[in-house]
């Protein structure tokens, strides 16, 4: 128990002193759970989502673009844009970004899947949404320069001032984008 | 002393002890100083800024573009804009927001001289730059309706997520617009 992150030796013991007071069939089926966890869930073919099938929730459902893709880095990600519940399209799970520090390089994410989903033709715009860190710009640049020879549309989220944050206590890298990307005002309203 | 905001009254003691220790001469300069920043200092009277001339330091500017003019609440607003470096337009101050509960209606804010600057036609673009409160959309909205028959672009600053901010982190409003107002990936590089 003391060896998952967050948990400390006290915690740990109390955990295991409450299992030992449930009965032996509540506890196996604890234990199986893990079990089931790993060998259950796995990887979405198509996406690299999470997933119980082999394709996941997103890319089985009809009602989803599949013609629109948006690359993210983890599941985390994944996860806050469909909370938004704003986006229509699929995603690409690339599994981090590309940092010669950490080892990282292209061959290491989920990039080789991505492009052959967009040389099968069925991808009209891909949607680039990876950190503004060197690490997250220099994967999204690498990706533009893969992507761009084959008929797709790349695009970026905006970046800008957070809604509802004032503009004097934005950073001014931000408030300096927010400015520069403008836009017209009837889609600024449209989309709210 | 004690009238000013955040001094209390034993920092308004320190400081009048510290005064009285002070020669006279620097206590009258120190005086007149205050006296100058009242009757020295006013408006623009192009934009509302604060200004020691009649025209301010943006607008008396030669290497501004006067045909695009950015509409800020107040000087702070501008003041941040300006820190950005980014910004090469005028801006207009208006002076507030439109907030019936606050009694501030249009006619307080410096509306017509921003009406009468676009109708001298020499005004291609006005950016909004106003809170995304619901007192900054109204005020936004009731600007549009009155430019929009006017022949000049009006435009808002793009809202998203801030620069270096982790998307799981972002508010699923700010997250959302963020995805729906994409831009294309050479637009959204090339201004950094």
């Amino acid at each position: 128990m003391a060896s998952l992150p967050g948990i400390g030796k006290r915690t740990a013991l109390r955990l295991v002193l409450h299992l030992l007071s449930r009965d032996e069939e509540q506890v196996n089926r604890f234990s199986r759970a893990f079990t089931d966890l790993k060998s259950g869930i796995r990887e979405c073919e198509v996406c690299h989502n999470l997933s119980d099938h082999s394709r996941c929730s997103v890319c089985s459902n009809d009602r989803r673009d599949a013609g629109t893709v948006c690359v993210v880095e983890s599941i985390r990600e994944l996860m806050a844009i469909e909370a938004t519940e704003q986006y229509r399209g699929t995603y690409h799970v690339i599994g981090g970004v590309i940092s010669p520090m950490d080892g990282v390089g292209p061959n290491d994410l989920h990039i080789p899947s991505l492009v052959s989903r967009v040389e099968s033709g069925q991808v009209n715009e891909v949607i680039f949404a990876l950190s503004t860190t060197m690490e997250g710009e220099t994967t999204a640049f690498y990706l533009y320069r893969k992507l761009s020879p084959l008929n797709v549309n790349v695009t970026a989220i905006a970046r800008g001032v957070a809604i509802g944050d004032e503009l004097q206590y934005a950073d001014e890298v931000t408030l300096g984008r927010s400015i520069m990307q403008r836009l017209p005002y009837e889609n600024a309203r449209g989309s709210q």
